[in-house]
């Protein structure tokens, strides 16, 4: 005789941008009841994701599965990295595991949880839980309005073309330029090309201890900056 | 002799699209703390946004200001309006109240709360607690990522120029195009001519229990749809 396990779930968990507070019911709820825990880790074995979720998880009481992916140019081998990672997974799921992926602000916005989520759905229950993100959580921190009435909103990363990124800073009324750290001088002379400085503004580490708000870009220095900063780019109502 | 009372916080609370399990923590608790809540009414005395938090308030604890707002397209009847509502406000927050005024969606993602806080910004404390978005929420039900590694993403009105909507859907990977529900068959049209069609989603009443998803779009009548509905338009890899 024979009894059939149902596979488990896979959740794609949004924890936001860093403020564990700013989890949802939803999102803590999950992460609680999951039988696993899946999160990358970077070289170090640290995970922002699960430092961010910490405060709302059951130490220990759940099996953790840390994935180290290398965010490297090379996409042959994260494409590998990512099979690998959907394999563990897809072992905790085939023993009926409900698994849930951390992920720093939403998971299908600019997320890893996408290519786990290409390789898993075909054969398991996917659910999707939705976190605040960085444009989010940046225009609460200035008050700056990501869009109002008949406005528009574009959402592009700094490492795209020049001409992609002044296309947009010329039609779109509000702009987040996520990645903006490494490329931030050159996004900066883009922005004044456009003539937008004076709409912009720069933030780094949101709704972290470190954060930081720079509301005159033109005082930025050409130093990089890390990874999770952007510009906010909105169009300021009234301005000469 | 005279006692000083500090002025009361503004806050902008994001409710979300729906779900009141997608509140964050930190919408829950600073709903709880506020001696206020302040929300729209329509013609009927209803509010979406106080339905939606309806489970985490403490019912009859808190002083309510229901404000009528009509959504109309005689902007100067509207701005009397909101002047009227944060005259109302600033009377609870010259007494030390503070008041926490609750926003469907993110307070500063096409949101009534954006008014509020040009008025009152100027002279009061203004907080804004972000909320998941109809857009999130939507990638979240059709599990379409809303941008992925270099990709970029518009959010746009329906109801803006033709020229700009179909110029967005030949540049953007991806579009959340809002309000769409009068505007359905015209941005339909726009969709086809584009060759967009096959990328498109339509979704009503986002994570509430009338949610509806129409995966394939050429299903649609041409009946309008209500305010809360999108089309979300996301680059499908690998489609012929």
């Amino acid at each position: 005789m024979t009894t059939s396990i149902s596979t488990g779930v896979f959740f794609g968990v949004g924890v936001g941008p860093g403020d564990p507070e700013l989890l949802t019911l939803k999102a803590v709820r999950r992460l609680q009841q999951a039988d696993a825990l899946a999160y990358i880790v970077n070289s170090d074995g640290h995970s922002l994701a699960k430092q961010i979720a910490a405060p709302h998880l059951r130490a220990g009481a759940q099996i953790e599965l840390p994935i180290r992916i290398e965010m490297c140019s090379d996409r042959r081998q994260a494409e590998q990295a990512y099979d690998e990672a959907a394999a563990s997974i897809a072992r905790l799921l085939d023993q009926g595991q409900d698994v849930a992926f951390l992920c720093e602000g939403d998971p299908l916005f600019y997320g890893s949880f996408a290519y786990l989520l290409a390789r898993l759905a075909p054969k398991y229950p996917c659910v999707a839980i939705p976190g605040i993100s960085s444009p989010q959580a940046a225009s609460a921190a200035t008050l700056l309005p990501l869009a109002l009435q008949h406005e528009n909103l574009a959402v592009i990363s700094a490492r795209c073309p020049d001409a992609e990124l002044l296309d947009a800073l010329s039609r779109f009324d509000n702009l987040a330029i996520l990645k903006g750290g490494r490329k931030r001088s050159r996004v900066l002379e883009l922005i004044a090309a456009t003539g937008r400085t004076r709409d912009a503004v720069y933030l780094e580490h949101l709704t972290q201890t470190q954060q930081r708000v720079v509301r005159d870009v033109t005082t930025l220095d050409d130093e990089p900056g890390p990874y999770f900063s952007l510009f906010l780019v909105c169009r300021r109502k009234g301005a000469p």
